[in-house]
């Protein structure tokens, strides 16, 4: 692999301009480069490493298919999601040549400027097949050809870039209907890779998901039970966290539109859950069970232990037509306003002082971290704050959530890094960004007089490994 | 005109101090400083430009009466508008000589420190009127003497000072029910400049403005027809966009206090329009009937290709002292906190993936940059989102614009710069720094390995002149 | 006392990094380091003045147990209150042995990096102690010692310190039913320092406190009268005031979770004490007569010439366990989303023209800053910003508001700065914060061209001194 050819891949990307503070980064970056990547948070499918030959396909399987973040930034500027490849949901014709994809995606390559795919992208390209010439219409096809090649040699199968990529740990996340056969496999092929299933229950306990009906039959069905009441659910999900534990979860995932959360009784709760069942739910009565759940769900990982995740504010499905076209998750989810001190206040009440629980809280609007959520965290002892999330895992989202979280909240409320990403190759760019970030916030808190040296070592470690490893109970 | 004496008018100012990145920016900035000057929205006077003997009138007639940048912060410290020679509604007695306002504006100049109108007045000083010295109390009259001698001659009248400013396309703002005989004049004149007229119907579709019904009136009688339906309506405003059209406006304008948008069958919107006729309205009817012609609004955009320009939450008259002495427009518009992701879903359900829509839109809450634009912007190909607007017009503005809206974003769903103002005098200032805190970003980028030299030159000629030339159909 | 053995105390902390901006902020920081303090607005004990011989009693007892911005931060990683001893609302047990409650914190004073309260302790340790090794398990009790030591000699004594610390002026809060004998006894002692009461009369006029009766029963005895009606209660409200003013005060302070404002009819005023009185008040009933009782308050500044003091936006006593155990002001405070543009919009229409009422707001919701309060300050006489409040008073949280707030507000529509704090002990260090952040600020301005020279030196005097002095009429 040779030395980049242009500037954007230099040793000290990332890091501010000015000479003392840059010294100071380089000096801290080398302290946590080679670190292991700790992956608690993300969405790669299991099936990669449960099968030892697993391959990735072509370039256009592995970097744009399946990748909303970029095949979005496209569509935006009125390139057809059929010209990708991305299929439609009645399996109407789109277009299947790779190499006809690669080009569409060279074409518009420019897009990607001064944007996190674009950084992530880029690196991958050169750190994994050592391409450093800016992707363009001219040279799309030869760098096909270059990535074609290299993804068919052993090297470049999914376990093996797994070990090559330092991961000492990847977390999923799955269903809690998944039978996580995958995950079996994993375990039972002596392969020494640790990836984790993450229990998420969503879909069962939105009663308004189109498929809740289906989720919940699958629950059942995996139970070995019908599930025809709220007390049943709730047994069913205790039954299934114990399963996941038993294959190494140490986490949960919950989404809500809000962070609204409420208590209600048995006898309310059931009562909705009834209405579900017989088709006459109304939306308010699927906020109030979304909001108990959640209250519920921080019960059980008091009990059991689980780190209880929980990510809100993102306006699933935005745009209808591409909905009924292509499905869920095409780059048309839009965030939402949220708010938190009003709304998490019943959860907290109930459990936010419990030393059992650890929470872990994502947001996707950034006006409440210093307001709301770094004040939160700052204050219960369940409360940790998830790092910058989607639309933020940026390089000025992560500049923005060191400025506006850590003072009020302080570092160890965090939970460090999560990648959270179903694009497998791009993990190592991730925690990258990730890294080189921290340490030039770190390396600016140091020049200035803010942090001492020691402290400066100790704060750029934990966030590039220890405070993600700590915060998930990854310790083994 | 000599060199600058004071270094608030040297060649790098605007530009971050680290003298690698500072070095980028004089580079990039030698890309564009000199390209032609694109003004897709502004609220100039047409007038100046359709008499060739057009002037400004006194200092005090071009810098201060009708700026409510400038008063409103000489009006905040205490200083009656009256003693500032802004006319009151009645016509009673306000200051009328121009040495005395100038006096006044200057004894206060010291408040416009570290302001945008403070760094506009300054360079147009200077570029302008050669004047270096910092003004106050002291050297008030000196400098009034200086500029009222240029005034009186022919290279500072309006066509003159269009020509040395380098202005390739200025677009104005006008009322739907406007005759357009300023543009007509000066498309007759020969005279080579490009002032093109916008279409703003907000005065006819806000059914709960003052002179609503005044409007609708001159309406009727531009078309030569009496608008008493929302059918007559809908019909007046498509020949009316046709007649702006056949004067070069490539462009509409629309105003909302939110970002509400609903559909009404053609009924409810008649019925509607009929209770405002016999004005019965409510102020639910009326923000329906916002909202729901802000949707035909985009479909006529669809249909004749006019770009739609949409300004979101200024709840405008906020004084209702000032307003009923001095009228609108007096510096007391303030922002509303604004919510797009659920609002305007119905208006992009229906036109957001129409390719032959463009809408920009403005926001004057930077907390939806990236959390609800940068997505939606970044997902819609109708969509694009403009540049910051009114307050947001100036150094600190521009940096959380281009840090907060890109990296989602993406720079090419975005509009480059308007200056969106009715102070001719300054355009060449507003227009140079944006241009200045464009490649400092830039710049920025460049020496942190975000983006080649390559991309960066591109950038900032897109940012300068080609995005907001191609966004508005300005090519000819 | 000798010179610092870490950066973290190095003369030019703070100031970023670029050398041509480092130096500007020097020189400018030169100007102002030595400055008279000026604390127009904190909860300092008066009780520490009135007593020549008052004193601090143990470093536990100076720097943690009534400091809940240092205790929330250890209970959020899991450290009962208790054990820092924290009284209990019962009175039951918690930790009594100073020498255990400086261990534990200690312990974890790791928790503080890149804190306001790390940066606050490190500097007070240093400067008024003379300890420059960063606080840690095993260094605990020998700096025990130091400080205990150094807490008996006399130059350790409140009104020592007072002088030493170079403040001219200190305003406590008081409740409007208080005596002031602490305050009595200071201007009658002869000693020169200047401390001054604050009227807040929060407790009586908001009627869903769990104390109001009680206060309204104090505010009764002290006024000699019984306050049965609303009527009566304006009535003794204004008789503090007179005396508050007797007394030095210049200043009031009122505390509300919205910007709620609205005007009742005095038969609606009454109706709704009355039914105070009885115990049938609604939450509603209470919200509108907080929102009437502000402008209530901005006629009696308007006509007293009290400056009016208005802090929005805290959701008090969040946690209910710990409310219930230790009571109020124990770090649960948690900030809400706030809205202006609408809910001060009827105080504003009745009194923001008005040259009389000077009023200072404070929020602490930053997305507000650019959004909606600098537009209001820049445009009603009456109004002023205060400082970055509380979490926000903090080395970004300062870079925030300069960034926000000053482009549109302009400076002279703040307020300098307030450090608002009960920890008298951190009073240098706050402000010495707030200098060197301001300088910082201001000498980027300088170096990037947009400020002059003589500007910056003014602009760094008045935002160090001069502004706080003169909005709150302190000017003697």
């Amino acid at each position: 692999m040779s030395e980049p050819t242009n500037s954007v891949l230099a040793a000290d990307r990332l890091f501010g301009p000015d000479t003392r503070q840059k010294d100071a980064a380089m000096v801290l970056y080398d302290l946590v480069r080679d670190l292991p990547i700790i992956s608690p948070h993300g969405h790669v499918d299991p099936r990669l490493f449960s099968d030892p030959q697993a391959s990735f396909g072509s370039p256009s399987d592995l970097l744009i298919i399946p990748d909303h973040y970029v095949f979005r930034m496209l569509y935006s500027q009125g390139v057809p999601l059929e010209s990708l490849g991305v299929p439609a949901v009645d399996g109407s014709t789109v277009e299947t040549d790779p190499r006809k994809i690669w080009q569409t995606f060279a074409d518009h390559f420019y897009l990607f400027r001064a944007t996190p795919s674009g950084l992530w992208l880029r690196q991958e390209l050169f750190d994994v097949f050592g391409i450093s010439e800016t992707l363009n219409s001219r040279n799309a096809q030869v760098i096909y050809e270059q990535i074609a090649e290299q993804l068919t040699q052993p090297e470049f199968q999914p376990r093996a870039l797994y070990e090559r990529f330092n991961i000492e740990v990847l977390c999923t996340t799955d269903a809690a209907q998944d039978n996580l056969l995958h995950h079996q496999a994993i375990r039972e092929s002596g392969w020494g890779g640790r990836v984790l299933p993450t229990f998420r229950p969503d879909q069962v306990v939105n009663l308004q998901m189109t498929n809740w009906r289906q989720g919940l039959e699958q629950l059942g069905s995996v139970c070995g039970t019908e599930i025809g009441s709220y007390r049943s659910l709730v047994r069913a999900l205790e039954e299934r966290r114990a399963y996941f534990r038993s294959l190494g979860a140490t986490a949960c995932d919950h989404a809500s539109e809000t962070a609204y959360t409420t208590s209600l009784s048995e006898p309310e709760a059931e009562a909705i859950f009834q209405r579900a069942i017989h088709g006459t739910v109304t939306a308010e009565d699927a906020r109030q069970f979304t909001g108990h759940m959640l209250i519920e769900f921080a019960r059980m990982s008091a009990e059991d232990g689980m780190v209880m995740q929980w990510h809100v504010g993102s306006l699933r499905n935005h745009n209808p037509a591409v909905f009924q076209r292509f499905g869920p998750d095409k780059g048309a989810d839009i965030p939402l306003q949220s708010e938190y001190t009003r709304s998490a206040h019943p959860l907290l009440s109930a459990y936010g002082d419990d030393r059992r629980l650890r929470m872990v809280l994502f947001t996707l609007d950034e006006s409440t971290y210093a307001r709301e959520l770094a004040t939160l965290a700052g204050h219960y002892p369940a409360l940790r704050l998830g790092p910058p999330w989607w639309f933020h895992d940026s390089v000025n989202g992560m500049e923005r959530y060191f400025h506006q979280v850590i003072e009020t909240a302080g570092l160890y409320n965090t939970a460090g890094f999560n990648d959270d990403t179903r694009a497998f190759l791009s993990i190592p760019a991730r925690h990258d960004v990730w890294r080189r970030m921290s340490v030039n916030w770190v390396a600016g808190l140091l020049v200035r007089g803010i942090v001492t040296e020691n402290d400066a070592a100790e704060m750029v470690a934990d966030l590039a490994y220890r405070l993600a490893k700590q915060t998930y109970k990854l310790e083994d």
